[in-house]
């Protein structure tokens, strides 16, 4: 059996029961390690599930399938993933590879960001299509989430803003020489998505986001349970709230580590959720005033 | 410590080692036994759990969060919640009641329908607005439905519809009569689904649903694994994709047990998600014949 297994969100705690009995029962395990990350190392990991872990890049995923299904036939195989497994396509590719060799397949799902926002109370029923923000450079701007962004808005939907991440990447030179050696990990901040959202904002005109009157939520580390469980450590799951300017203004401390995502909120807004997601609100008052006068929600 | 867990998709093992944790520290343990089901029976549970679970129906999570939330500021209790914690807004009122009481609240997310879905091969970015079914009645037939599918049509996107559930209801003689006696749990079923669907799409005709030209995809007992892990068993996950006639017309043990869900396939489809699903199709070269004609997909 080949097994894909999510790991969840946050630690080596986040597998399934079910997910640790395919794991000890694997004679290789393999851990995908770029669409997203855990908030630990591997070593932890390998020492929790008793198991080396053969970390899989995305070449390697891609490009050497065969070598990672092989022997799935006979014993068991396991793709580690963090978050659930069918987020990115590239499990797809290597779902139909295992097809066309004859190996069963069996997913074992665990909670990703595209659930687990439900965190920040506002319904996953009112949420619209996902969007990937992408780090601008000087020469290039990618800008097709801002229509999607404003289609949710529209129809009154929240959006999921997914901030881009880049693990592996070469400098321009390294990559022209072609020497293997890889800049540090950058993931995008809370800012700089703001900035980014507001800087294409103004470029298209088309109205869809203002820095005062559009309401969004950040989420850091969504899942997150800080080590022994205690509530007031700054290591765990963050959730603030404001309108696009004050999260913009919020000094860095407040996100902390990463992965940060963004919630844009639509009009479909109730009271309850209003309430809800106001205890976390860079400025209360203002909070609920905009709620209030500019999405024309009635608060109790 | 009030905990809200989620316990996955399927039984006893899809919680997750840090969810078990928590269950086990807990002096009490609450079972939350109405926005959805797993599969398998409350005994399962406690034998797994090691622990006595006390059923929690809606009328206890909204009326009795008090007596629930009892102790939790100086020990721990938890509520066990089908899927992940957050989908249903029963929960957003405990979490706000427990918040003016003082108590510290933890969720331990998992697997949902919601990010599940992705087993059927379709982008999770490519999903709009979400919807619920309900059964139809001779008198009372909501569509609010159709108007949400058909924005997300209008875009592009796919559409997870969850149809109906029916716990502990009361016909109306027992309610007239103050008596508490309940009728059998009732799931509804992908051909009901599809006829109520096209029964309101002859009704508005909007065009936004075709039964030989919409592609959909029926989902069952997702995330489910079958006792003994046997991939031929029919208690498992099954996922039959066709036209809306197609599965409409299939017999109902093509699905099987509850509970089912069903995808409306948007435009936004590549042409590898069509080789995907395909797999599942009623009939395969038409699946691929209306992706190609009708959703303008290019395919290999």
């Amino acid at each position: 059996m080949f097994y894909i297994i999510g790991l969840g969100l946050c630690d080596e705690k986040d597998i399934t029961v079910r997910g640790l009995e395919a794991v000890k029962s694997s004679t290789r395990v393999y851990l995908e390690a770029y669409t997203s990350i855990l908030m630990v190392q591997k070593d932890r990991l390998e020492a929790f599930y008793g198991k080396d872990l053969i970390v899989a890049d995305r070449d390697m995923v891609e490009t050497q399938s065969d070598e990672i299904l092989a022997g799935a036939d006979t014993g068991n195989v396991s793709l580690l993933v963090v978050g659930d497994p069918l987020g990115a396509t590239t499990h797809t590719d290597i779902v139909l590879r295992a097809r066309a060799l004859g190996i069963p397949v069996r997913i074992i799902n665990n909670a990703s960001i595209m659930n687990a926002v439900g965190v920040c109370g506002l319904q996953l029923y009112n949420f619209g299509q996902t969007v990937s923000l992408p780090f601008f450079t000087e020469t290039w701007k990618p800008d097709s989430w801002y229509r999607r962004i404003k289609e949710n808005l529209d129809i009154g939907l929240h959006t999921l803003v997914l901030l881009d991440i880049k693990v592996k990447e070469q400098s321009e030179e390294n990559l022209a020489r072609g020497r293997k050696i890889y800049e540090p990990p950058r993931y995008m901040s809370i800012p700089t998505a703001i900035s980014q959202l507001l800087e294409v904002e103004s470029t298209r005109g088309e109205g869809a986001l203002d820095p005062d009157k559009t309401l969004a939520i950040a989420l850091s580390r969504v899942g997150g349970h800080p080590p022994g469980d205690q509530p007031q450590s700054t290591d765990g799951e963050t959730i603030v709230s404001g309108t696009l300017a004050e999260l913009a203004a919020a000094p860095p401390g407040v996100y902390g580590q990463p992965l940060h995502s963004l919630v844009i909120v639509g009009k479909r807004l109730h009271y309850l959720e209003v309430d809800y997601a106001g205890e976390w609100a860079r400025n209360k008052q203002n909070w609920r005033s905009v709620a209030e006068n500019v999405y024309g929600c009635t608060l109790e």
